[in-house]
């Protein structure tokens, strides 16, 4: 029986990547099989991608050829890690998925939004079966981000405007596909975040392993 | 006005890197200005990508992830190389550009082939205005490449009969295109192919001269 995908998305300092593992930490108590990962990057070779892209003159790529790279690295994710993982019949939890190239390349260059869902739909062609967006202002964010002494990547080049633009489009996102996804409300704290995000997974896995 | 897009292709050992390179000089004789450059690489990122796909194991990549990983490249070429120079009024010839990715990836997996055709409609979406095919029996091409002390990159690894399927190809792909297409016969004297490549580049540009 095939594993279940889950994903989770939010804004830059929205608590997402504690939240990713946390949740598989509380699944293998579970005594489950959990593969925790990450975007960009995942596998050894997505991994050599992320550093080109990331790595050096951020000016160096344009938004095409930054979309393409990402896209290969997410093919080679998929194919060496994330799909292998889910036939073994693991939980595989990924800190960010497509869902953010859509919004942060989509967002960033208006007109390659188009480009992004139809190079996904060539070479990518699945979604996870549950997301969690992590929701949260990005003010609040961008002042947690500090306190814990450290920005994500790029965090602050993006600036309040696009952080706000970059929210707005993960919620519709959401409103477009309530099936896979989740919205959580993530300004509350940690554990509390963590348990209602832990109970939607666990109803997730006992529908899944019902429904197979 | 913009200058005119040449390209060369062939199967390894048919001699178009040494004919693009006589046919650059050439015309720097006639007083053009002339970029003369290669794929997979051409521009410094698309170099670095070049890199990363040909070094190590050559397993290491799936056919789709070396696939996004060339076009990637060819992005980057096209955006930092060769659409500057075309604009510049420049002669841009280059060693290999879509067509190879056609014949080599669609080759090697056929199932490929309609996803190199999607994948170039979508970012990259341009050909040559020229485009040489130096053709020749694939067995005399390897016996020459041999003879000349070495073999071009993975030559060796794809055998005969994939030779002969991808000299096929490029035929095919010659008669679906005869706009752009000039099949140069590669196995008579160097010289001899070289005065015949030049005179079809020269009538070109005269012609893209006047009608422009």
């Amino acid at each position: 029986m095939a594993g279940l995908f889950i994903s989770f998305e939010g804004i830059d300092g929205s608590g997402k990547s504690t939240q990713a593992k946390m949740l598989a930490e509380a699944l293998r108590d579970d005594g489950r099989k959990v593969v925790l990962t990450r975007e960009p990057g995942g596998s050894p070779g997505a991994e050599e991608i992320r550093a080109l892209v990331l790595e050096g003159d951020p000016d160096r790529w344009s938004a095409q050829t930054e979309l393409l790279l990402f896209t290969a690295a997410r093919r080679d994710h998929l194919e060496r890690l994330i799909d292998p993982a889910l036939s073994d019949g693991k939980t595989v939890i990924t800190d960010r998925f497509a869902d953010s190239t859509r919004i942060y390349q989509g967002t960033r260059s208006g007109d390659l939004r188009d480009m992004v869902d139809q190079l996904h739909d060539l070479v990518i062609g699945r979604e996870p079966d549950l997301t969690f967006l992590i929701d949260m202002d990005p003010d609040l964010g961008l002042s947690r981000a500090k306190g814990r002494g450290g920005t994500e990547e790029r965090f602050e080049d993006f600036g309040a405007d696009l952080q706000h633009k970059m929210r707005a489009g993960f919620l519709e996102l959401a409103q477009k596909h309530p099936d896979r996804f989740r919205v959580i409300d993530g300004t509350r704290e940690i554990d509390v975040v963590a348990a209602d995000v832990l109970s939607v997974a666990r109803a997730a896995l006992v529908s899944a392993t019902s429904d197979r």
